[in-house]
């Protein structure tokens, strides 16, 4: 392939990724009100990686971690987005559209950058490096963090409790013990302040 | 500065970073048709980076290129975003509210990193690098991939005309060779498909 054959192949994928702009996630947004979509968010953790880089694990590629976070939405431009708190066959489902996605997504690029993209995506699923992990913790942050600025958020809008959120934090401890420690509090506090019902069953602030 | 200070003062420029997601850009989307947000913006550019980094000149340090682009439009946050097209009394007034912009909200940071992340921006305003000459680059080429998209979008609407379209090429040229080359055909498509309209004076396609 010449190198303006490969140019125009890997523009064909750049002009597709335009989609993930137009998929909306449950997180809500202010200033105006609206739902935030899987590219702003993936800019959003991308940011993340760089400025609380001191907090993941020694050695962790933050390269890495930033390209992972770059890429790991791109399968919902034909699977959409799923909430965290769906329940497990809807999961399930979620997984077998994902992994068509990425098939077809990634076999946009040139044949070489196809296989390092699916395998950035193939590391951030399977869950095994630290850079994985880190960048896991932070897309499970992030909208803890848009949660609290609201007022409550997707938490009250769903009757989430704390109990499932905290499942999330433990998934953040995986990735940083200082974000995982960071998140805790933020529950204990988003509890205490009436943000977030304290557990299933003990009644919604919503 | 404690460790979980630090980590407090990272998150509230992560917090206050949300707003880049509400500067709206001229260009426009399709599915649904809306402005373009500086965000995901610069979500694209990353990406770009990414897909692109074979086109980049020997030696470039792409990891720098992705990280000036994730940060490089948070003055907008402040100063709003300019369209490429303004004239010069714009600009000079635009620059003047980016810098004061940059002074203060990257000083949100601890201060080891508000220096490292206000020099990540300085190096792509200044485009002495060939890191940041191609990350401008990029940032050129992406709004006239978008116009192509949309059938003359920003070119139309604002009378835009080959010859001012081609003073940005030469700045995609001056970051990578290849990237110019192929900008410089996309202006001869689409002056040839009127979607733009050849040179000032000329008559304008909108």
């Amino acid at each position: 392939m010449g190198r303006m054959e490969r140019l125009d192949q890997q523009l064909r994928f750049v002009t597709e990724i335009d989609r993930l702009k137009g998929v909306l996630r449950q997180t809500m947004l202010t200033e105006p009100p609206r739902r935030e979509n899987s590219a702003e968010h993936s800019w959003h953790l991308a940011v993340m990686a760089l400025t609380l880089a001191d907090h993941a694990p020694p050695g962790t590629d933050i390269g890495r971690v930033v390209a992972m976070l770059l890429v790991h939405d791109l399968v919902e431009i034909d699977a959409g987005d799923l909430f965290a708190y769906a329940d497990q066959a809807q999961h399930a489902r979620q997984q077998e559209a994902e992994s068509a996605a990425a098939d077809r997504i990634f076999a946009l690029l040139p044949p070489d950058q196809a296989t390092a993209f699916r395998g950035l995506w193939d590391e951030f699923e399977e869950r095994r490096t630290q850079e994985a992990r880190f960048a896991r913790g932070l897309d499970r942050l992030q909208p803890m963090l848009a949660n609290l600025k609201v007022g409550g958020g997707t938490w009250q809008e769903h009757g989430i409790t704390a109990d499932q959120v905290l499942v999330n934090v433990k998934l953040i401890e995986d990735g940083s013990p200082d974000l995982g420690r960071y998140a805790r509090d933020l529950v204990a506090r988003a509890v205490r302040d009436g943000l977030l019902a304290p557990a299933h069953g003990g009644g919604s602030a919503a």
